[in-house]
């Protein structure tokens, strides 16, 4: 027996009722084939929202100390660092789950909420992981439309009380993005506690706050001061955008601690490694590093955007370390005149956004560069 | 509403069938709280089966080298690693996925694999992650009792000939360690292709293989020279044991590429992080370093395991960098003396062997400094 050797769709007809009908998340351009094309000095890498200051050089001298334990396990409970996003926070250390990344706390709280006949809203456009981690958990998916290209205010933004209507008594879980990528787009107190406010206790609602720390409107509104009323509420954070450390691969939760206690059983009990526990410890206590790199970003946010408009394209308004742009019709020629320029734009046709493209803040530099590629190809 | 704040059996309830039974891993000791209360210096960690001799000093330079890319995400596809890994297996590289340590792969294997309905079996006594991946992915356990403790060849092993009986049409999945944890013990090529034959190709078979480097025993077979010919088998291994790299979190695993390519679609893309693909790339070029650390380790394997035979202590047969040891009735006893000296041994209780303590091979002077609180216990 044995002896015939299967092919994908073979197997995938034996896999969970989900995973027949996913698809692997698409990271975007192989952006290390790019490197070793133009070299990493001739590219200009704003595809990825990366935090082009990077962290603190604390995170250095941190792993730096890990070198001479690379042999040992990773502390289990990563305690250290959830006590230190516990008096961050001003919440219980039991309120804090540590990811590989928000990515794979998103994708647990689907598999731990929601299964085959349950329903997962989320909004269109909303963040990608979300349709993946409900379509793995072999879920339905609520898409919930957007508010419209021709919304005066937050055009493309989560339509909050459309996202409401459309829980039934089969929903199980809620994920709204604030700020949401790949819109930028964001909303404010009064909408979120009205939102929160209609949503039935039952229902865990996720609040991915991934560039929350980006967020500089004054209507822009965490959620975590409502988790201490609301136990249904989930809020994600990663170290990935604002800490400048998206190659350590951390995010956390934070939620009710009975709500954590139940995630904290998947979790395999060393998900974040040795080193990216250290270095995350270690960019919390420095605080101006990364004020400054928030500074940074909100000027070029500002100064980007005004550039690209002045080019005569559409700049989704945006609270983040990117803009949703819209180039129109010849979106797929730009890009591929830009790349050709050694400059990587993340494309959205996988977003059902094909006209536009997202455009990571970069550096003054970077900025200037990517410029000065898009007036050749605009010319 | 929302106000209530409910509990962790609350949220329980409401989780996927097999979360409500789900309890999380167990890993040991406090480790951390045991450094900050003897000293690092002062303490001597075998519980956790890490290899003393650590890495390869190339993993350090490799990871000096990504210290200036913290910020950027690491490559999605982890080719250059793939590639590396396929080189030295002769396989594909679409045979082979990474993982955030094999544990995760484990996990994700019956998540994919196997169902409420469905059929796991595996060993009494088999790695604690078996149980942790069947009960979260809510299938049902069989557990095949091991070899008797008298047995003459093999006493905890695996009983090839009870697995494969217990294979069933409900059956799914089947999980065996070859060596295994905690029982150290293994099997031989003879043994290994007549149960292979014995299970029908519907059924995924995964040999986890993280000790295997380790194995010098005549008899030892590893099972990816069958990959070739059944495309139902899955052998997972780990950069955590021989390689040194347990802080880093990396495991893989070789199938059919039909196999890796369904699993592929679970993977979250960034799950290995960039100082970790850079590390293991590094250390696999290091064959003398591997080399030396695996010759210490079988050294020192006899060499302690004749000391505690001397002291009047069974020790179990061991292809690993660990020894399975049976303290009787007072073993609990035993460890928290063994503690109280700063000698950290794995306590059994959890495997429901309780009259026993698994010690880690650790270097001639770690196992020296074990012996002698040992003999101060003992005397």
């Amino acid at each position: 027996m044995g002896e015939a050797m299967h092919d994908e769709a073979w197997f995938a007809a034996r896999a969970s009722r989900g995973v027949q009908g996913l698809r692997a998340y698409d990271p975007g351009h192989d952006l290390v084939a790019f490197r070793r094309k133009f070299g990493e000095d001739n590219l200009v890498e704003l595809g990825s929202n990366e935090n082009p200051y990077g962290p603190s050089p604390a995170a250095r001298v941190a792993i730096l100390d890990q070198l001479h334990s690379l042999h040992r396990y990773p502390d289990p409970l990563g305690l250290d660092l959830k006590r230190a996003l516990a008096a961050k926070h001003g919440v219980d250390v039991g309120q804090i789950l540590l990811g590989n990344g928000s990515h794979e706390l998103l994708m647990q709280l689907a598999q731990v909420f929601a299964g085959e006949g349950d329903d997962v809203v989320y909004s269109r456009y909303g963040f990608a992981v979300f349709a993946l981690a409900t379509q793995c958990a072999g879920a339905n998916a609520r898409v919930v439309e957007a508010l419209p290209r021709d919304h005066a205010a937050m055009p493309l933004g989560h339509d909050l009380d459309a996202i409401a209507a459309a829980v039934t008594p089969a929903t199980k879980l809620v994920y709204v993005a604030n700020p949401n990528n790949p819109t930028g787009t964001w909303f404010g107190r009064d909408a979120l506690e009205a939102f929160v406010a209609r949503i039935p206790d039952h229902v865990i609602v996720v609040f991915d706050e991934a560039y929350a720390e980006m967020a500089d409107a004054p209507d822009y509104a965490s959620a975590l001061p409502l988790l201490a009323r609301h136990s249904n509420l989930v809020v994600t954070r990663t170290f990935s955008k604002a800490y400048g450390l998206a190659g350590l691969r951390v995010g956390y939760m934070l939620a009710a601690p009975g709500l954590v206690a139940v995630m904290e059983r998947v979790r395999e009990s060393f998900n974040v490694n040795g080193p990216a526990l250290a270095a995350c410890e270690a960019v919390l206590d420095d605080a101006a590093h990364l004020q400054w790199s928030l500074e940074c970003n909100a000027v070029e946010r500002v100064r980007l955007s005004q550039a690209l408009q002045q080019r005569g394209l559409r700049v989704f308004p945006s609270q983040t370390n990117f803009v949703l742009v819209e180039f129109g019709a010849n979106t797929a020629l730009f890009e591929a005149a830009l790349i050709a320029q050694g400059v990587v734009l993340r494309p959205m046709a996988g977003y059902g956004l094909g006209d536009c493209l997202r455009i990571t803040i970069g550096t003054h530099d970077e900025n200037q560069r990517l410029l000065a590629a898009l007036d050749t190809v605009l010319g």
